[in-house]
């Protein structure tokens, strides 16, 4: 395990890599600690959560919702949860955002850790602190921004992932080097999904490149006031058909960057569209689909990114190097 | 109107006494505004609202509920609020609540402001940026910590307070005056409460004197850690009783202080017990009630000040000045 500490806004953050489950007894009091996980992974790995007090959510994203938060609550107060309690999520994205949401609010804010199980987890959800819940179909419409304690990595856990959560996955892998590392373009370029699952080497520092990335975006602009909103890459309109359309986060927002990939070879020249859709489909991620326009649309004035008339979209101008256009509701409704 | 700015952690919060409603046309841009208050002021006061964007709730706090907060967020998409509207709170403290709590939270936090229309929200909920909802009988167990641009404060809202709000309004300023300030408990005790509902400029000297003794206090402790913890003097107990026996929050809370001095008369040597009592019952509060000791007990065992087998409980050691001490449970249950 390789411990690396993290300055995010004035929080600080512990990562430890290429862990095991086994070292959360030193990182957190077995008894002033709540797990909180799905029963996918519960029935899985169950053997593991012996002896830790445990909250078990109904897996997917349709339980990312404030019903679950009360429920949750809920059962931590008859738990005897105090001020002094940490949670830790156990899981994939649903999981950590919900647990960190909840940490969040529950006494106005206790202490929480995750354990991210799966590779969206590892790369993206776990890692910047924000955190929240759906609103209908508005994705993460309530939630707030506050780090985690520590998050431990165990690749364990990826033995038991289904394919279809790889990909989302590598989705959010691709996005990373399509708005801010050509090299690891072009390293995925070179491989596919098969080497990455056998290869657990590989695997792991492609893994710990991608937080280390994410990381680095996040401390530089915690509050999304600039180039944090670059990783929204692909997001505007994958989260506009995403529950609209029950995709998974991957699909939605592989999508999405084949729209905003193509959208910037009008607008700001990019040349490489073709590579960025040929490197998602070798990853088995869909790059186009049919959708309802105009309920897309209605989604899309509703968006967190919408400032009056336009919304600001992320653009590629080359691989690795990514902007911010504000783009008219007008323009948009052409191109979509 | 007397304008002052005052840090509080890494905000500022402007404060405008003894102003008025019309003012907040300078303080906030009416486009992108959305007022939300309660029916009962909604009824008394509409020409006031008139040309906002508002949202009218239920009132009272049975509605300090996350259900509320759920149908305020439904509403503010469908009003297209985006990340740059600002929530003002027109309203007591449960409206102050839950605006500064769904502000916290709706696309992960947008910008508020207040105007405190009771005593008890001028004076305190307005002040310090702590928010939030009950779950179940356990007053604010989810909130978060996050203050106001700015609080308005207009007095021409006190003519149609109902008499028990001012009562409970009057039972903060008497909390304030036994924790921190003996000189404003001898101006109490000299006065009552008819006398400062007729005269303006006491009252509006009073509620700023007030006003002030809690931003210093909240200003020196954001986050609760040390002092602010004396705020909540006669809350411990009266939280514990108030969802359960419907009292007012005001009657509840000069039942725990009336608790808390008999309480310091035992545990610190304070002689000034009767001199409390006293006071509250000049200000038409209730300083004993019936309840079931049980019940509450187990309350008090989920209380957000509770560490592990004991509770942090302010007492008092004179007038003016207030301490903490843990107390175990088993030695509360005695004492009550």
């Amino acid at each position: 395990m390789q411990t690396q500490t993290f300055r995010i806004g004035t929080a600080s953050v512990a990562y430890h890599f290429d862990g095991s489950f086994t070292a959360l007894r030193s990182l957190t009091d077995r008894d002033h600690t709540v797990i909180i996980t799905d029963e996918n992974l519960f029935a899985l790995h169950g053997k593991r959560f012996k002896g830790w007090n445990s909250i078990v959510l109904k897996p997917g994203e349709d339980f990312k919702v404030q019903a679950t938060v009360d429920a949750v609550i809920e059962q931590l107060i008859d738990m005897g949860a105090d001020r002094q309690t940490t949670l830790v999520g156990v899981g994939g994205g649903v999981v950590t955002d919900l647990t960190g949401y909840i940490a969040s609010i529950f006494m106005r804010g206790i202490s929480f850790g995750f354990v991210p199980t799966t590779v969206l987890a590892l790369v993206d959800a776990s890692i910047g602190g924000k955190n929240g819940v759906d609103v209908g179909i508005y994705k993460n419409m309530a939630g707030t921004i506050r780090q985690p304690r520590f998050i431990l990595h165990d690749l364990a856990f990826l033995a038991t992932l289904p394919d279809a959560e790889w990909r989302s996955g590598f989705a959010e892998i691709i996005k990373h080097a399509a708005i801010r590392d050509s090299g690891m373009f072009r390293q995925l370029e070179s491989h596919d999904l098969t080497f990455f699952r056998k290869k657990k080497k590989e695997l792991a520092g492609l893994i710990k490149r991608n937080a280390l990335l994410k990381t680095r975006i996040v401390q530089a602009d915690e509050l999304e006031t600039g180039d944090r909103k670059l990783l929204n890459f692909g997001h505007t309109l994958g989260h506009a058909i995403e529950n609209q359309y029950e995709l998974s986060h991957g699909e939605a927002i592989s999508i999405g960057m084949g729209f905003a990939a193509a959208l910037s070879s009008v607008l700001t020249g990019f040349r490489q569209a073709d590579r960025v859709s040929a490197l998602l489909e070798k990853y088995g991620l869909p790059v186009a689909a049919d959708y309802d326009r105009a309920k897309v649309l209605d989604v899309l004035l509703k968006d967190k990114k919408k400032q009056q008339d336009t919304i600001r979209f992320v653009l590629l101008e080359r691989l690795g190097k990514a902007v911010i256009q504000p783009i008219p509701f007008t323009q948009l409704a052409n191109f979509i």
